[in-house]
């Protein structure tokens, strides 16, 4: 990777929103608010603002740093910056915590105002299609009418698509990197492993652990551990972590002996001391509900056909989560919706997690299709 | 399928081993009993015997049943009986329930009659070559100086591969399905998380829950329906559950929604309540530590250069678990120490659980390989 400059210090921003949302479930908060960070500088017309929509774990803070002394900077920093594939001299770009996340959007742990108390086990359950309501009501806040790109790996690939069904006049482009048009059976098995694990944690309380200051941490932690395997890949970890001992021999015990337990154990207890486990299962019913078709008679072609924007999907040979024959099955959808779609499929041995790394011919395949939004605009 | 006979009313035995033994890991068990079932007639020269050697879950129950009305038969029924591939009219077959396990062998849950509790967390772990050596005393308990064959699948397999390797003189064929010369870092990781699920689980009591009084349900479940997702394939598991709905609508909650969901929390609820969470950390740590190149410098050549018998080697194309690429690195390390080797990759698409079940292809080699040993015993 060549090296780029950073986007620099940033300030996360909070937009109020006093308006009621009714969510897709049918259940209604009448106020929520929602963490944002913006680069770039938005152009006279407001015709380059990309959003990015974040995955599982994912939050607003894409770039940058909040202090020097930070040590790790935003999760896609190696992404969008000034110079890099979605180039901050170029394009106004937007990240947001959804809602129902916990990082400062409105979410589980958040102060209900009518009970003066964690909303925990009350907040709603949130559909993909209800974030991008809640995105479009932020676009308008900022004021930008049509993004030139919307743009998410996984789950916020998942958000990139329902843009452009929900709202096909309000996005140019639609990158859609290492997604699936909907879980599979195996995809959704995976996540109630995770979510029993939290659910029979004795610690959850029913969602409400805040008031009885506790937290679910083992069932968190085994969520997480459980996530972590999927998005690597076998062959990765394998050249990663291999059979190695952490000591060279057996210890004929339950602590750690290989390499690769250690890593897992490491992953789980760091995630779990600091993510929130209502938010966690409220993002994995995000991706089992996810079903853009459905609304269509279960048909995708029927739910593409309606939108106007230009696709440019990506998928990871390794990635046994969301395989290259899910993002085939989109670039399939859109072919016979008769939509204008590009489509690469990334030689990679780090599976899922590939999406958020480095890698030449990834970036290059995302400079070169970004750098052709930038000419559009200038043109 | 075609409709075979059962072995009938069985009846399960015990054998008692009164000379300690000394395990891999250098503890000691000053005796110990071992449950088995056999099934047909152990011919003149005892040269018609053959070992079943059971996988995680297993255990002495093969074949037939206790009684008319018991619901289901032994564990490989469908296998192991007149006129099947494993045919008892020809076949004196033994069945036994492994050191550790938690079916009447003695395991964790048996009382050490040095304390008068059960053993709990003082059971030592166990490896694939400590079964060997208890399966091989039992042999000469029942006069077997040389088995026919010893089969396994899965962990089974790892058993059989063992036994060609440390009795090189007492294994004439061996019969290695669905399995692998050793564990990956995604297969010790899914142990790992399946492991820690029950290990933290506040009734675990540090392996000593017994005396409790309580049963670490919450973590075997979860380590269960884990299991699960791994025995059966992406697409398998598709076309049993796609994405069903249980009611046919969201229902904007953490219960059962979709029918994998049902499966698996059923499947993890039954098994739970029957197997001893002790049991299954410990057959997860033997695989963990199965490798047989271990003591041969890594090298898989070299260990399977000691064995003297012919192989067969089984895999299943949708096999993700131990998949057709793991047993066809068995089969090149056997033809690279100039072993004699049959392989056969079968079509199917019931994942790492193909080998437990009806398949006619699957059958039809597993009865010819099997009818060739019995002409040489014949011969």
């Amino acid at each position: 990777m060549t090296v780029a400059n950073s986007v620099g210090i940033v300030t996360a921003q909070k937009a109020v929103f006093d308006q009621p949302i009714t969510l897709s479930s049918g259940a209604a908060l009448p106020r929520y608010e929602l963490m944002y960070e913006t680069y770039g500088t938005l152009n006279a017309n407001a015709s380059n603002a990309i959003l990015i929509c974040h995955a599982l774990s994912g939050h607003h803070h894409v770039a940058g740093k909040y202090a020097e002394t930070d040590k790790a900077a935003g999760w896609w920093d190696n992404m969008v910056g000034p110079g890099k594939p979605i180039d901050t001299d170029r394009f106004f770009v937007i990240g947001l915590n959804n809602l129902g996340g916990c990082h400062g959007s409105t979410g589980p742990s958040s102060i209900n105002p009518e009970t003066g108390k964690p909303y925990g086990s009350t907040f709603p359950l949130v559909l993909v299609r209800d974030w991008v309501e809640t995105q479009a009501r932020l676009a308008d806040r900022l004021g930008i009418k049509q993004f030139a790109a919307v743009i998410g790996g996984s789950l916020g690939g998942m958000q990139a698509m329902r843009w452009a069904i929900s709202h096909p006049e309000r996005v140019r482009h639609c990158l859609v990197i290492a997604s699936a048009p909907k879980l599979t059976a195996q995809n959704i098995a995976f996540n109630d492993v995770a979510r029993q694990a939290i659910l029979t944690d004795p610690e959850f309380h029913g969602g409400d652990y805040y008031e009885h200051g506790v937290v679910p941490k083992r069932g968190l932690r085994l969520a997480r551990m459980l996530g972590h395997i999927t998005y690597l890949s076998d062959d990765g970890m394998g050249e990663k972590f291999g059979r190695e001992l952490k000591s060279g021999e057996y210890k004929y015990g339950f602590d750690v002996e290989f390499q690769i337990e250690s890593y897992l154990r490491y992953q789980g207890d760091k995630f779990s001391g600091m993510f929130d486990a209502n938010t966690y299962l409220l993002m994995t019913k995000a991706l089992d509900y996810f079903d853009p078709g459905r609304h269509f008679g279960g048909d995708l072609v029927a739910a593409l056909k309606t939108t106007l924007a230009k696709f440019l999907v990506v998928s990871f040979t390794s990635d046994w989560r969301f395989s290259p024959a899910r993002s085939r099955e989109i670039v399939k959808a859109l072919l016979d919706a008769r939509r204008p779609v590009s489509y690469a499929e990334i030689e990679s041995a780090h599976g899922h997690d590939a999406f958020l790394m480095d890698d030449e011919p990834y970036f290059g395949v995302m400079r070169a299709y970004l750098n052709n939004i930038a000419k559009e605009i200038a043109a």
